[in-house]
Protein backbone atom coordinates (compact mmCIF):
# COMPACT_ATOMS: atom_id res chain seq x y z
CA UNK A 1 0.00 0.00 0.00
CA UNK A 2 1.28 3.63 -1.42
CA UNK A 3 0.68 5.85 1.73
CA UNK A 4 2.25 8.95 0.54
CA UNK A 5 -0.51 9.94 -1.85
CA UNK A 6 -3.17 8.77 0.57
CA UNK A 7 -4.93 11.77 2.14
CA UNK A 8 -4.17 12.48 6.03
CA UNK A 9 -7.68 11.98 6.92
CA UNK A 10 -7.67 8.68 5.59
CA UNK A 11 -4.55 7.68 7.15
CA UNK A 12 -5.95 9.12 10.40
CA UNK A 13 -8.94 6.49 9.52
CA UNK A 14 -6.46 3.55 9.57
CA UNK A 15 -4.20 4.29 11.95
CA UNK A 16 -7.70 4.99 14.23
CA UNK A 17 -8.83 1.44 13.10
CA UNK A 18 -5.48 -0.22 14.12
CA UNK A 19 -5.01 -1.23 10.65
CA UNK A 20 -1.42 1.41 10.52
CA UNK A 21 0.53 1.05 13.98
CA UNK A 22 4.23 1.54 12.18
CA UNK A 23 6.05 4.50 11.60
CA UNK A 24 4.68 8.07 9.94
CA UNK A 25 7.81 8.66 7.77
CA UNK A 26 6.79 9.41 4.33
CA UNK A 27 3.10 9.09 4.40
CA UNK A 28 0.82 11.91 3.29
CA UNK A 29 3.25 13.49 0.87
CA UNK A 30 3.45 17.27 1.12
CA UNK A 31 1.41 17.27 4.91
CA UNK A 32 2.89 18.41 8.39
CA UNK A 33 3.39 15.54 11.10
CA UNK A 34 3.57 16.70 14.44
CA UNK A 35 5.23 15.64 17.80
CA UNK A 36 2.39 14.67 20.88
CA UNK A 37 2.74 15.85 24.02
CA UNK A 38 -0.25 15.75 26.87
CA UNK A 39 0.13 16.53 30.31
CA UNK A 40 -2.23 17.22 33.16
CA UNK A 41 -3.65 20.78 33.77
CA UNK A 42 -1.19 20.51 36.99
CA UNK A 43 2.08 20.78 34.78
CA UNK A 44 0.18 22.53 31.46
CA UNK A 45 1.24 25.94 32.32
CA UNK A 46 4.73 25.72 33.28
CA UNK A 47 4.90 24.21 29.78
CA UNK A 48 3.06 26.33 27.68
CA UNK A 49 5.21 29.06 29.32
CA UNK A 50 8.26 27.24 28.70
CA UNK A 51 7.08 26.98 25.10
CA UNK A 52 6.61 30.74 24.73
CA UNK A 53 10.07 31.62 26.02
CA UNK A 54 11.81 28.61 23.56
CA UNK A 55 9.61 29.16 20.34
CA UNK A 56 12.65 27.43 18.26
CA UNK A 57 13.32 23.92 20.10
CA UNK A 58 9.30 23.94 20.96
CA UNK A 59 7.25 25.37 17.95
CA UNK A 60 3.76 24.96 18.65
CA UNK A 61 1.37 23.87 16.08
CA UNK A 62 -1.92 23.66 18.74
CA UNK A 63 -2.55 23.35 22.14
CA UNK A 64 -5.91 21.43 23.02
CA UNK A 65 -8.74 22.60 25.38
CA UNK A 66 -8.92 21.12 28.69
CA UNK A 67 -9.99 17.45 28.59
CA UNK A 68 -10.27 17.69 25.28
CA UNK A 69 -8.85 14.95 22.27
CA UNK A 70 -10.30 17.33 19.83
CA UNK A 71 -7.83 18.46 16.98
CA UNK A 72 -9.71 21.68 15.95
CA UNK A 73 -7.10 24.41 13.89
CA UNK A 74 -4.67 21.83 12.41
CA UNK A 75 -7.05 18.83 11.32
CA UNK A 76 -10.57 18.33 11.20
CA UNK A 77 -12.33 15.28 12.84
CA UNK A 78 -9.11 14.30 14.61
CA UNK A 79 -8.88 12.67 17.80
CA UNK A 80 -5.39 12.66 19.50
CA UNK A 81 -6.18 9.69 21.70
CA UNK A 82 -6.45 7.37 18.64
CA UNK A 83 -5.40 8.55 15.47
CA UNK A 84 -1.38 8.16 16.23
CA UNK A 85 0.27 4.72 15.28
CA UNK A 86 2.06 4.47 18.71
CA UNK A 87 1.33 6.37 21.82
CA UNK A 88 4.20 5.95 25.11
CA UNK A 89 2.97 6.34 28.56
CA UNK A 90 5.27 8.24 31.08
CA UNK A 91 5.29 7.87 34.80
CA UNK A 92 7.43 10.09 37.17
CA UNK A 93 10.01 10.65 33.85
CA UNK A 94 10.12 6.95 33.53
CA UNK A 95 8.75 5.22 30.39
CA UNK A 96 5.98 2.50 31.77
CA UNK A 97 4.31 1.17 28.38
CA UNK A 98 3.39 1.82 24.73
CA UNK A 99 -0.06 1.86 23.46
CA UNK A 100 -1.76 1.92 19.88
CA UNK A 101 -4.48 3.99 21.66
CA UNK A 102 -4.66 6.08 25.30
CA UNK A 103 -8.34 6.86 25.16
CA UNK A 104 -8.54 4.60 27.85
CA UNK A 105 -6.31 6.28 30.29
CA UNK A 106 -7.86 9.88 28.91
CA UNK A 107 -8.68 12.06 31.71
CA UNK A 108 -10.30 15.49 31.81
CA UNK A 109 -7.89 17.18 33.38
CA UNK A 110 -5.58 16.06 30.69
CA UNK A 111 -4.29 18.93 27.74
CA UNK A 112 -2.73 17.94 24.37
CA UNK A 113 0.36 19.92 22.67
CA UNK A 114 1.18 19.42 19.39
CA UNK A 115 4.49 20.26 18.43
CA UNK A 116 6.26 21.07 15.25
CA UNK A 117 8.57 18.37 13.17
CA UNK A 118 11.93 19.28 11.03
CA UNK A 119 10.37 16.84 8.64
CA UNK A 120 8.07 19.51 7.66
CA UNK A 121 11.01 21.77 6.11
CA UNK A 122 13.42 19.07 5.22
CA UNK A 123 10.12 18.51 2.78
CA UNK A 124 10.68 22.10 1.60
CA UNK A 125 14.17 22.37 1.51
CA UNK A 126 14.41 18.84 -0.79
CA UNK A 127 11.30 21.18 -2.87
CA UNK A 128 14.06 23.90 -3.31
CA UNK A 129 16.83 21.45 -4.36
CA UNK A 130 18.80 21.56 -1.09
CA UNK A 131 19.72 17.69 -0.64
CA UNK A 132 19.73 16.47 3.03
CA UNK A 133 22.31 13.96 4.41
CA UNK A 134 20.74 11.22 6.15
CA UNK A 135 18.14 11.12 3.67
CA UNK A 136 20.50 10.18 0.94
CA UNK A 137 22.09 7.99 3.57
CA UNK A 138 18.83 6.57 4.61
CA UNK A 139 19.58 7.18 8.54
CA UNK A 140 18.13 9.04 11.18
CA UNK A 141 19.33 12.63 11.39
CA UNK A 142 21.99 13.40 13.66
CA UNK A 143 20.78 15.35 17.20
CA UNK A 144 23.55 16.95 19.98
CA UNK A 145 23.39 18.10 23.31
CA UNK A 146 24.54 21.21 23.35
CA UNK A 147 25.55 23.79 26.08
CA UNK A 148 23.22 26.28 25.45
CA UNK A 149 20.35 26.78 27.99
CA UNK A 150 16.44 26.58 27.49
CA UNK A 151 15.46 29.87 29.28
CA UNK A 152 13.36 28.02 32.23
CA UNK A 153 9.52 28.33 33.06
CA UNK A 154 8.69 26.42 36.29
CA UNK A 155 9.43 23.36 37.15
CA UNK A 156 11.10 22.95 33.10
CA UNK A 157 14.47 23.44 32.23
CA UNK A 158 17.56 22.18 30.51
CA UNK A 159 20.04 22.43 27.11
CA UNK A 160 18.35 23.05 23.53
CA UNK A 161 19.17 19.92 21.62
CA UNK A 162 19.98 19.61 18.27
CA UNK A 163 19.60 18.19 14.92
CA UNK A 164 22.67 18.84 12.00
CA UNK A 165 22.91 18.94 8.18
CA UNK A 166 26.01 18.98 6.57
CA UNK A 167 25.98 21.23 3.78
CA UNK A 168 28.38 23.40 1.11
CA UNK A 169 27.97 27.14 2.24
CA UNK A 170 25.87 28.40 -1.05
CA UNK A 171 23.21 25.26 0.39
CA UNK A 172 23.49 26.86 4.03
CA UNK A 173 22.41 30.12 2.80
CA UNK A 174 19.09 28.95 0.53
CA UNK A 175 18.43 26.85 3.70
CA UNK A 176 18.66 29.67 6.24
CA UNK A 177 16.50 31.28 4.27
CA UNK A 178 13.92 28.60 3.69
CA UNK A 179 13.37 27.86 7.42
CA UNK A 180 13.80 31.33 8.44
CA UNK A 181 10.29 31.76 7.10
CA UNK A 182 8.68 28.56 8.83
CA UNK A 183 8.74 29.74 12.67
CA UNK A 184 6.45 27.03 13.75
CA UNK A 185 9.05 24.20 12.61
CA UNK A 186 12.06 25.43 14.34
CA UNK A 187 12.54 28.12 11.92
CA UNK A 188 16.20 29.27 10.92
CA UNK A 189 19.34 27.48 12.45
CA UNK A 190 20.74 28.40 15.39
CA UNK A 191 24.29 27.85 14.69
CA UNK A 192 26.16 27.41 11.63
CA UNK A 193 29.99 26.22 11.39
CA UNK A 194 32.51 25.30 14.24
CA UNK A 195 30.34 22.40 16.52
CA UNK A 196 32.62 23.60 19.50
CA UNK A 197 30.87 26.69 19.83
CA UNK A 198 27.79 25.48 21.30
CA UNK A 199 29.26 22.40 22.95
CA UNK A 200 29.83 19.64 21.13
CA UNK A 201 33.08 18.05 21.40
CA UNK A 202 32.31 15.27 18.31
CA UNK A 203 30.52 16.28 15.41
CA UNK A 204 31.49 12.07 14.63
CA UNK A 205 29.57 10.92 17.66
CA UNK A 206 25.70 12.17 18.08
CA UNK A 207 24.19 11.81 21.16
CA UNK A 208 20.58 10.94 19.60
CA UNK A 209 20.02 9.46 16.28
CA UNK A 210 23.07 8.31 13.63
CA UNK A 211 25.82 9.95 12.34
CA UNK A 212 26.40 11.39 8.47
CA UNK A 213 29.07 12.17 5.90
CA UNK A 214 30.47 15.33 6.26
CA UNK A 215 31.88 16.01 2.74
CA UNK A 216 35.10 18.20 2.29
CA UNK A 217 34.05 21.72 1.90
CA UNK A 218 30.88 21.18 3.65
CA UNK A 219 29.66 22.89 6.68
CA UNK A 220 27.56 21.76 9.65
CA UNK A 221 24.35 23.32 9.79
CA UNK A 222 22.43 23.64 13.14
CA UNK A 223 18.73 23.38 14.25
CA UNK A 224 17.21 23.30 17.17
CA UNK A 225 15.29 20.03 17.65
CA UNK A 226 12.07 18.62 18.97
CA UNK A 227 14.18 16.36 21.36
CA UNK A 228 14.33 19.28 23.34
CA UNK A 229 10.56 19.55 24.74
CA UNK A 230 10.44 15.59 25.11
CA UNK A 231 14.19 15.25 27.56
CA UNK A 232 12.80 18.81 29.35
CA UNK A 233 9.75 17.24 30.18
CA UNK A 234 11.31 13.76 31.25
CA UNK A 235 13.39 15.74 33.28
CA UNK A 236 11.01 17.39 34.92
CA UNK A 237 9.22 13.90 35.87
CA UNK A 238 5.77 14.91 35.50
CA UNK A 239 3.69 12.38 37.72
CA UNK A 240 2.00 11.46 33.77
CA UNK A 241 2.74 12.13 30.15
CA UNK A 242 2.38 10.70 27.28
CA UNK A 243 4.06 11.24 23.96
CA UNK A 244 4.14 9.83 20.37
CA UNK A 245 6.96 6.73 20.39
CA UNK A 246 9.30 8.04 17.68
CA UNK A 247 8.87 8.59 14.41
CA UNK A 248 4.89 7.48 14.99
CA UNK A 249 3.50 10.82 14.23
CA UNK A 250 0.44 12.68 14.14
CA UNK A 251 -0.08 13.62 10.63
CA UNK A 252 -2.13 16.78 10.09
CA UNK A 253 -4.40 18.48 7.39
CA UNK A 254 -1.68 21.01 6.87
CA UNK A 255 0.47 21.70 4.09
CA UNK A 256 4.23 22.01 5.09
CA UNK A 257 4.12 25.20 2.49
CA UNK A 258 1.12 27.17 4.42
CA UNK A 259 3.72 26.84 7.97
CA UNK A 260 5.60 29.64 6.31
CA UNK A 261 3.23 32.42 7.74
CA UNK B 1 14.84 67.46 27.17
CA UNK B 2 15.01 65.06 23.96
CA UNK B 3 14.40 61.56 25.28
CA UNK B 4 14.69 60.45 21.44
CA UNK B 5 18.49 59.50 22.02
CA UNK B 6 18.06 58.71 25.36
CA UNK B 7 18.96 54.83 26.40
CA UNK B 8 15.97 52.67 27.40
CA UNK B 9 17.72 52.16 30.82
CA UNK B 10 17.68 56.09 31.39
CA UNK B 11 14.54 56.70 30.77
CA UNK B 12 13.41 53.68 32.61
CA UNK B 13 15.04 55.48 35.82
CA UNK B 14 13.63 58.52 34.86
CA UNK B 15 9.85 56.85 34.52
CA UNK B 16 10.74 55.24 38.30
CA UNK B 17 11.29 58.45 39.72
CA UNK B 18 8.27 59.91 38.71
CA UNK B 19 10.56 62.50 36.38
CA UNK B 20 8.60 61.28 33.29
CA UNK B 21 4.60 60.58 33.55
CA UNK B 22 3.46 61.32 29.86
CA UNK B 23 3.23 59.51 26.50
CA UNK B 24 6.43 57.15 25.82
CA UNK B 25 5.97 58.02 21.65
CA UNK B 26 8.70 58.60 20.23
CA UNK B 27 11.36 58.24 22.70
CA UNK B 28 14.51 56.06 22.88
CA UNK B 29 14.66 55.88 19.13
CA UNK B 30 14.87 52.45 17.66
CA UNK B 31 13.81 50.62 20.73
CA UNK B 32 11.05 48.14 20.99
CA UNK B 33 8.11 49.46 23.02
CA UNK B 34 5.90 47.13 24.72
CA UNK B 35 1.84 46.33 25.93
CA UNK B 36 1.37 45.82 29.20
CA UNK B 37 -1.13 43.30 30.79
CA UNK B 38 -1.19 42.05 34.26
CA UNK B 39 -3.59 39.12 35.42
CA UNK B 40 -4.12 36.76 38.43
CA UNK B 41 -2.88 33.52 37.51
CA UNK B 42 -6.07 32.26 37.67
CA UNK B 43 -6.71 33.75 34.44
CA UNK B 44 -3.16 33.49 33.34
CA UNK B 45 -3.39 30.15 31.49
CA UNK B 46 -6.79 31.04 29.79
CA UNK B 47 -4.86 34.00 28.09
CA UNK B 48 -1.63 32.41 27.80
CA UNK B 49 -2.97 30.04 25.30
CA UNK B 50 -5.03 32.80 23.59
CA UNK B 51 -2.40 34.69 23.10
CA UNK B 52 -0.34 31.17 21.60
CA UNK B 53 -3.26 30.80 19.33
CA UNK B 54 -3.89 33.93 18.27
CA UNK B 55 -0.30 34.85 17.58
CA UNK B 56 -1.32 37.98 15.24
CA UNK B 57 -2.88 40.52 17.04
CA UNK B 58 -1.32 38.95 20.34
CA UNK B 59 1.93 38.61 20.03
CA UNK B 60 3.82 38.29 23.09
CA UNK B 61 7.28 39.76 23.82
CA UNK B 62 7.44 38.29 27.48
CA UNK B 63 5.92 36.84 30.39
CA UNK B 64 6.58 37.09 34.01
CA UNK B 65 7.43 34.12 35.93
CA UNK B 66 4.47 34.50 38.33
CA UNK B 67 4.55 36.75 41.27
CA UNK B 68 7.60 38.37 39.51
CA UNK B 69 7.80 41.99 38.64
CA UNK B 70 11.46 41.72 37.26
CA UNK B 71 11.71 41.85 33.12
CA UNK B 72 14.06 39.52 32.24
CA UNK B 73 14.46 38.99 28.48
CA UNK B 74 13.40 42.28 27.11
CA UNK B 75 15.00 44.86 29.46
CA UNK B 76 17.89 44.82 32.16
CA UNK B 77 16.92 45.68 35.80
CA UNK B 78 13.77 46.63 34.65
CA UNK B 79 10.24 46.53 37.41
CA UNK B 80 6.90 46.13 35.48
CA UNK B 81 5.39 47.73 38.38
CA UNK B 82 7.42 50.83 38.12
CA UNK B 83 8.29 51.38 35.12
CA UNK B 84 5.31 52.63 32.89
CA UNK B 85 5.05 56.13 33.04
CA UNK B 86 0.68 55.18 33.56
CA UNK B 87 -1.02 52.57 34.16
CA UNK B 88 -4.74 51.88 34.30
CA UNK B 89 -6.34 49.47 37.20
CA UNK B 90 -9.60 46.92 35.95
CA UNK B 91 -11.67 44.96 38.36
CA UNK B 92 -14.49 43.20 36.66
CA UNK B 93 -13.91 44.81 33.07
CA UNK B 94 -14.42 48.70 34.40
CA UNK B 95 -11.50 50.73 34.45
CA UNK B 96 -11.29 51.78 38.51
CA UNK B 97 -8.15 53.93 38.24
CA UNK B 98 -4.74 55.18 36.82
CA UNK B 99 -1.74 55.12 38.69
CA UNK B 100 2.17 55.78 37.94
CA UNK B 101 3.50 53.15 40.04
CA UNK B 102 1.29 50.09 40.99
CA UNK B 103 3.85 47.98 43.04
CA UNK B 104 1.78 48.72 46.49
CA UNK B 105 -1.35 46.64 44.15
CA UNK B 106 0.84 43.94 43.18
CA UNK B 107 0.25 40.74 44.25
CA UNK B 108 2.29 37.14 44.41
CA UNK B 109 -0.30 35.25 42.27
CA UNK B 110 -0.29 38.41 39.46
CA UNK B 111 1.32 37.60 35.86
CA UNK B 112 2.97 40.07 33.14
CA UNK B 113 1.70 39.95 29.78
CA UNK B 114 4.55 42.32 28.00
CA UNK B 115 2.63 42.57 24.14
CA UNK B 116 4.59 43.84 20.98
CA UNK B 117 3.83 46.99 19.51
CA UNK B 118 3.38 48.35 16.08
CA UNK B 119 5.31 51.46 16.86
CA UNK B 120 8.36 48.83 16.09
CA UNK B 121 7.12 48.53 12.42
CA UNK B 122 6.09 51.50 11.76
CA UNK B 123 10.27 52.50 12.40
CA UNK B 124 10.92 49.74 10.17
CA UNK B 125 8.79 50.90 7.42
CA UNK B 126 10.07 54.77 7.95
CA UNK B 127 13.44 53.57 7.36
CA UNK B 128 13.17 51.20 4.16
CA UNK B 129 10.94 54.79 2.75
CA UNK B 130 7.57 53.41 3.34
CA UNK B 131 5.91 56.70 5.03
CA UNK B 132 3.05 55.94 7.38
CA UNK B 133 -0.04 58.09 6.80
CA UNK B 134 -1.36 58.82 10.32
CA UNK B 135 2.40 59.98 11.64
CA UNK B 136 2.50 62.39 8.52
CA UNK B 137 -0.96 63.63 9.58
CA UNK B 138 0.31 64.08 13.18
CA UNK B 139 -2.64 61.54 14.06
CA UNK B 140 -3.41 58.05 16.10
CA UNK B 141 -3.35 55.22 13.48
CA UNK B 142 -7.30 54.26 12.79
CA UNK B 143 -8.53 51.04 14.59
CA UNK B 144 -11.66 49.35 13.47
CA UNK B 145 -13.56 46.17 14.85
CA UNK B 146 -13.64 43.31 11.65
CA UNK B 147 -15.86 40.26 11.47
CA UNK B 148 -13.12 38.02 11.64
CA UNK B 149 -13.38 35.75 15.29
CA UNK B 150 -10.24 35.21 17.06
CA UNK B 151 -9.82 31.48 18.33
CA UNK B 152 -10.98 31.29 21.46
CA UNK B 153 -9.56 30.02 24.71
CA UNK B 154 -11.00 29.48 28.24
CA UNK B 155 -12.81 32.46 29.12
CA UNK B 156 -11.40 34.75 26.40
CA UNK B 157 -12.75 35.20 22.85
CA UNK B 158 -13.88 38.30 20.65
CA UNK B 159 -13.11 40.03 17.00
CA UNK B 160 -10.18 41.22 15.76
CA UNK B 161 -9.57 44.73 16.04
CA UNK B 162 -6.96 46.14 12.87
CA UNK B 163 -5.26 49.23 12.36
CA UNK B 164 -4.92 50.41 8.78
CA UNK B 165 -2.58 52.38 7.17
CA UNK B 166 -2.83 53.53 3.34
CA UNK B 167 -0.14 53.47 0.57
CA UNK B 168 0.37 52.81 -3.06
CA UNK B 169 0.58 49.05 -4.53
CA UNK B 170 4.44 48.93 -4.48
CA UNK B 171 4.65 50.50 -0.98
CA UNK B 172 1.96 48.25 0.35
CA UNK B 173 3.95 45.25 -1.52
CA UNK B 174 6.92 46.53 0.58
CA UNK B 175 5.19 46.82 4.05
CA UNK B 176 4.20 43.24 4.13
CA UNK B 177 7.99 41.66 2.88
CA UNK B 178 9.41 43.50 6.09
CA UNK B 179 6.64 43.03 8.56
CA UNK B 180 6.27 39.44 7.84
CA UNK B 181 9.79 39.46 8.68
CA UNK B 182 8.54 41.12 12.23
CA UNK B 183 5.98 38.44 13.64
CA UNK B 184 6.60 39.52 17.16
CA UNK B 185 5.14 42.19 16.47
CA UNK B 186 1.76 41.40 14.68
CA UNK B 187 3.93 39.96 11.76
CA UNK B 188 2.75 40.50 7.67
CA UNK B 189 -0.97 42.35 6.87
CA UNK B 190 -3.96 40.57 7.72
CA UNK B 191 -6.52 42.36 4.64
CA UNK B 192 -5.19 44.43 1.60
CA UNK B 193 -7.71 46.37 -0.18
CA UNK B 194 -11.28 45.93 0.06
CA UNK B 195 -12.67 46.72 3.68
CA UNK B 196 -15.97 45.30 3.41
CA UNK B 197 -14.38 41.80 3.53
CA UNK B 198 -13.53 41.94 6.61
CA UNK B 199 -16.69 43.58 7.58
CA UNK B 200 -15.55 47.70 7.68
CA UNK B 201 -18.41 49.43 6.60
CA UNK B 202 -17.01 52.93 6.65
CA UNK B 203 -13.35 53.45 6.53
CA UNK B 204 -13.55 56.96 6.77
CA UNK B 205 -15.27 56.09 10.34
CA UNK B 206 -12.68 54.16 12.18
CA UNK B 207 -13.82 52.65 15.92
CA UNK B 208 -10.62 53.86 17.73
CA UNK B 209 -8.12 56.25 16.75
CA UNK B 210 -8.31 59.08 14.30
CA UNK B 211 -9.47 58.97 10.89
CA UNK B 212 -6.43 59.75 7.80
CA UNK B 213 -6.66 60.42 3.99
CA UNK B 214 -6.61 58.15 1.63
CA UNK B 215 -5.10 59.28 -2.14
CA UNK B 216 -6.51 58.30 -4.93
CA UNK B 217 -4.61 55.04 -5.97
CA UNK B 218 -3.99 53.61 -2.62
CA UNK B 219 -4.78 51.00 -0.99
CA UNK B 220 -5.69 50.13 2.92
CA UNK B 221 -3.33 47.48 4.69
CA UNK B 222 -5.04 46.30 7.57
CA UNK B 223 -2.21 44.76 10.39
CA UNK B 224 -3.92 42.96 13.52
CA UNK B 225 -4.07 45.31 16.46
CA UNK B 226 -2.55 45.27 20.42
CA UNK B 227 -6.26 46.82 21.18
CA UNK B 228 -7.48 43.22 20.57
CA UNK B 229 -6.05 41.79 23.42
CA UNK B 230 -7.04 44.57 25.46
CA UNK B 231 -10.56 44.49 24.15
CA UNK B 232 -10.78 41.01 24.45
CA UNK B 233 -9.58 40.93 28.47
CA UNK B 234 -12.13 43.59 29.47
CA UNK B 235 -14.96 41.67 27.70
CA UNK B 236 -14.02 38.72 29.68
CA UNK B 237 -14.44 40.91 33.26
CA UNK B 238 -11.76 39.31 35.17
CA UNK B 239 -11.90 40.24 38.60
CA UNK B 240 -8.48 42.40 38.41
CA UNK B 241 -6.01 43.33 35.70
CA UNK B 242 -3.87 45.96 35.22
CA UNK B 243 -2.95 47.24 31.68
CA UNK B 244 -0.22 50.50 30.40
CA UNK B 245 -2.57 53.79 29.87
CA UNK B 246 -2.70 54.11 25.80
CA UNK B 247 0.80 55.55 24.96
CA UNK B 248 2.33 55.01 27.84
CA UNK B 249 4.26 52.21 27.24
CA UNK B 250 7.02 49.95 28.37
CA UNK B 251 10.32 50.58 26.51
CA UNK B 252 12.51 47.44 26.09
CA UNK B 253 16.49 47.08 25.68
CA UNK B 254 16.26 45.39 22.26
CA UNK B 255 16.04 47.03 18.83
CA UNK B 256 13.12 46.74 16.62
CA UNK B 257 15.25 45.53 13.79
CA UNK B 258 15.96 42.87 16.22
CA UNK B 259 12.24 41.52 16.70
CA UNK B 260 13.03 40.25 13.22
CA UNK B 261 13.75 36.48 13.90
Amino acid sequence: MDYSKMSPAKVRQLIREGKITGQTSGMCDGYAQGNLLVLPMAQAYDFLLFTQRNPKPCPILEVGDTGSRLVKIMAENADIATDIPRYRVWEHGIMTGEYTDVSHLWRDDFVYFLIGCSFSFEGELLSAGVPVRHIEEGRNVPMYMTNIDCIEAGIFHGKVVVSMRPMPADQAIRATSITASMPRVHGAPIHIGDPEKIGIKDISKPDFGDSVTIKDGEIPVFWCCGVTPQSVVMSAKPPIAISHAPGHMFITDVKNSLLKD
